[in-house]
């Protein structure tokens, strides 16, 4: 973080795979239609369960975007 | 919450009537712009007091929206 | 909340019928010593529970009182 | 509370009309097998969205249980 | 906060000076595309530290921007 | 804090110029009427907006009040 | 906690013993102005050191008041 | 903790003459039934108050028990 | 989560490889005994060192069982 | 506290007897490296079980120390 | 925050004039023996009132310090 | 734990690779002056995005170090 202003959105991804995987999934997604995201925060980590096992990993969390000035 | 991204709002819903009704109040309200909401949580409730009553409810919810892939 | 300077008091109200009215209950007890109330939030809900079932419930809220200039 | 020992479970009630019933329909649910329950904390209140409406509210709950000396 | 429906964003301001200020400067930075901020709740206060003084102030706050109906 | 009995009530000032002017206003107002006010610790810093500039901040305090013997 | 309204209030009892005995001493203070005190809560335990000794516990605790009808 | 399993239960003891001691009769109730206990940890500490004294104790705890491999 | 009871318990896995292995070592050792596990939070990742490296990781978990009706 | 700088410690003290006594072996631990300790605050308690009793507390305390001007 | 390792340590500033001037002073009195202090970050604020005024404000931060590698 | 004191100190570490990788690398940094470290916990886990992708992990934790008798 700078000395810009910067607005944060909250999100959550999955990952059949890791809980760092399901951070960098919603990244991925996010990047599609913004620009400028700067940092992240884990605010939560939690999945489902199917048949005895993790059958997915979903993890919320803040992101950072800097606006422009 | 299955394998998609979400990204999660926070919205405040006030009623005269109830605190559950003030939850359905900013779901509606929203609802006239945004699609795929799918789940909330409720983060604070409070409200405004007047000639010794409960003016209104006000309820701070986040809620849940699915990105499209 | 205005430019004022408030006061704020912890209650507990109960009632045998919803959350909502045990706010509505404590409130009106509080009415009956108090004036310049202004604003609640809740702090937490909790409640006694009889055969099986919810016998009263039990809000406990902060209320904002609005101190004379 | 009196002076006995307790034992406190977390369960997730749920109903289609309001956060109130979800918590008395988790307290009968877990009444078929328990006996003993003697209060509860409401720890988070949540829910589903379908269409614009909430589809049902979902109340995350702790409940005591006197155990027998 | 009245009977309305509000939307919560979340900003990071900055500034050489106080705290204070950052929050300002994050109103204002807002201010340019979005209309309808009613109040602000800070979050969190931090900042960077160069040659052992405070470079700049960084405070996290929730802003509440009221919806048309 | 000493070896006293300490007394805490909780309160809420405002300020048009700064958060810490808000807590001076609330601890100036409070001692119209009380005495052996001691310290203070900050619970909440919020306030208002009005045309894209913060109108008043609001800082939510409790204060310790030492009891006679 | 029964069907009544309760006000709920904030002490920090001391004791040079024990952190229980500075419970007790907040309650006593407060027994010679208060009657129908039901509960209490520890909030927050700590205290003061001198030569390398604790010095006094202080308890800060919520008191709770059965308000009459 | 080893590099077993563990299952966290919830427990309030109480006891009229101490906090500690409401810890232990906890502990000591559960071991009528249960093997394993390996630790715990403190959640609340309250208690009810009779004719402006400390009347008991109630301490909620959690408890750690080890799972057979 | 959809309109069932579920119930919560929490526990503590481990691994000596990773935080994500702790959750499914935990998720596989209640497997054995517990039928219907739908989801699961982190509340807590810690662990043991040993001679200056990570010797394994300890997660804990709440997991939400549903209940048949 | 007064008017100068301090930096806070972390320790985990720990006694066979009570809550109380772990605060104190910890502060005893400490004083003998470590002068001009004025405070604590108690973060987490917690401890081990053996054979159906506590076999040991364990505190864990912040520790208050005035620096030197 | 980059690439590096960092030490995090607490300290209580204090200031008879503001809370943004208790961090200041906090950091200069650290800045006399450690070097490569990078951020900051509020824990708490609080402070001394004398004759119905705040007598000096203190601030708990949190500092991160870059470790050499 | 075992019965001896401990101190505990805050570290950030980060990785370009994982979140488990980060808490290793703080460890493994600390260890180069440090000795008798016995357990940490996960405070905070955060990093920084660059061109929509996780550039590094950072991970907060607290470490327990066992002070020599």
């Amino acid at each position: 973080m700078s000395e810009h202003t910067y607005k944060i959105i909250e999100l959550v991804g999955s990952s059949t795979n890791s809980s760092d995987e399901a951070i960098n999934n919603a990244i991925e997604r996010a990047n599609k239609t913004l620009r400028n995201m700067d940092w992240f925060e884990v605010v939560e980590t939690r999945g489902h369960l199917q048949d005895g096992k993790v059958a997915h990993f979903q993890v919320k969390i803040k992101v950072g975007i800097r606006l422009d000035d």
